[in-house]
């Protein structure tokens, strides 16, 4: 496998994303140099993925704490609304925000460069745990998947590097499974209106020379009836305290297919993700985006002009169709809100 | 309503296409005047949707028949097997097709000229039996429909005028649906590859004036869960004789996805669409098309160079997962190989 792709780079005050609306025909790269172009990049998708999300955040907070005076929970509170106001549904972000305005209330008071420095430390260890995260997520998750032999494996959305700060959640489970000789081919769902699956992760299984077919997410029910697939795994937005699972649209469907057609369903996201202030997943806030996402394809229309869309860019699974939810800290079978609790509660 | 929209004009030999790969952006129109055009355009999707596939192929055999010294099934064998092999999966390709050569074997010896007639007769018969099948398909859906009261439809593909000799399968139903006053809404997927549903059903109902909205196919499965569905219709390629569907890629997870969700999932389709010969789904032959319908759309290429996809444009419901099926002769629920068998024997 190729070294591990990082779709964040920070270097003095700047971040630098790859534009993930331009993959994989070009690998352009963005340079924020302001907390105001960082939220802008997430509300737009140059960088999209829940950890990923939360780690850009992270970055601009401190991007913010280098433009004013003192470094306080006040002057910085413009900046940590803005970014928390650039995407409604990953709970990550929220989390990395949380993360910083905690450092920024214990640095209160430091001076300035001290300051500066222990918010940049903070960001990087935001970036960095999320990537130890993942490579544990992935050896976790290849255990679990052993029991059920080698097979396909069907994925949805992305979920691998550029969704993250490297080698991804659910993606980085396929990864682990693959090296561990468990995958004969990942099936991946397209995933309209973005095609994060045509564009991200097809360049990431074939950067990495993992055998995968596109299908269109249309395919999956027959693919799973079909062609030997024993796993689906997907990533998460945002996990409920009893395992409800908020995810791309779509999810809920293969959860639906999955469990028809006796495949196993997971779910592969850090700690994170996990909301323990939200029971249920009806609680969580789903972001509907331009109906212009559905009418066309980058840039071409597709539908009439002036027809009407549905857009809702996250649904949600409830926790009896999910049968593992893969953490950095352990896989919980069959979730609910015992098992969850536990999972949170035990030491890391 | 307005007029119903003819997709194929005969005159004077020359079979008028309107070319469903333009639409909505353009209403283009092929002008045929040979078989061998009307048999690339069966195959390269100029004319779409099993009943239009049935009579253009028709059509296709009177140009042949304007071509050959004497009308008699040697002399048409050549126009009669390059029009069965445009496309493999529809049965009312098959089935027109059969009717055509029993005519010629009806008329051969005739004068040409009045040869010529009975065949260009039969080919308008058979354009004309589908617009009357339409309708009465329309009606007696409505009928099924009203037990289920007023909600939203959800769709997929095209089964309208222009998959039909006009007023469609599937579509009319929703249009006699509506027009009955039992349709809040129609939930259109907008059905990958090919984008029939953006493109073309779409483009029918805002002609009409049907209340629609688009969604990616993914959102299918949270759009009957939270928005109120009542019934799913979608039309049919082959039916066998016990009632398994071969439809659409997509169709059977839509099945899956009906049944799961306590939602009604109805295929609408003439008697010419089913197939007696056949027992089982499995053994309906299924067409794969180029792996860049999936990689790239509208031209613009979307998944990496060298991305393998797998294309299946059809996929096979079990009639276990259906629980009506809409012909003009009446409504099988719950069909299975009795139900059809008496359907099939039953008088028009």
């Amino acid at each position: 496998m190729k070294e591990i792709f990082q779709p964040l780079v920070w270097r003095e005050g700047v971040l630098r994303l790859i534009d993930q609306r331009k993959l994989p025909q070009e690998e352009a790269w963005l340079e924020s140099q302001t907390w105001q172009t960082t939220a802008s990049a997430i509300r737009d998708m140059v960088v999209r993925g829940a950890p990923a999300i939360g780690i850009a955040a992270a970055w601009g907070v401190v991007q913010a704490a280098c433009t004013v005076s003192e470094i306080t929970p006040q002057t910085l509170k413009p900046a940590l609304d803005g970014l928390a106001a650039s995407r409604p549904t990953a709970v990550n972000l929220f989390w990395a925000l949380e993360r910083m305005s905690e450092t920024i209330a214990a640095v209160a008071g430091l001076p300035a460069d001290q300051a500066l420095a222990r918010l940049e430390d903070e960001a990087r260890a935001i970036h960095e745990e999320d990537l130890a995260a993942n490579l544990r997520m992935g050896e976790l998750g290849a255990e679990w998947a052993r029991t059920m032999g080698k097979g396909a494996v069907l994925t949805h959305c992305n979920t691998g590097s550029l969704a993250t700060g490297g080698y991804g959640t659910a993606l980085g489970v396929i990864r682990s499974a693959w090296q561990a000789g468990l995958v004969e081919t990942v099936y991946v769902d397209e995933t309209r209106p973005w095609l994060q699956g045509a564009r991200l992760t097809a360049w990431e299984l074939m950067r990495d020379g993992i055998p995968a077919q596109l299908i269109a997410d249309v395919a999956a029910a027959s693919v799973m009836r079909d062609k030997g697939v024993k796993w689906v795994v997907v990533g998460a937005d945002r996990i409920t305290a009893r395992g409800d699972v908020a995810n791309k649209i779509g999810t809920y469907g293969l959860a639906v297919l999955a469990r028809y057609h006796g495949v196993k369903f997971a779910v592969a996201a850090p700690l994170s993700t996990i909301d323990p202030h939200l029971e249920k997943g009806e609680d969580i806030p789903i972001e509907e985006r331009t109906p212009d996402e559905v009418c066309q394809l980058g840039g071409v229309r597709t539908a009439p002009a002036g027809m009407a869309a549905y857009n809702p860019v996250f649904d949600v699974t409830p926790a009896e169709l999910v049968d593992a939810i893969i953490t950095e800290r352990g896989v919980v079978e069959q979730p609910d809100a015992m098992k969850m609790k536990a999972l949170l509660a035990a030491s890391a």
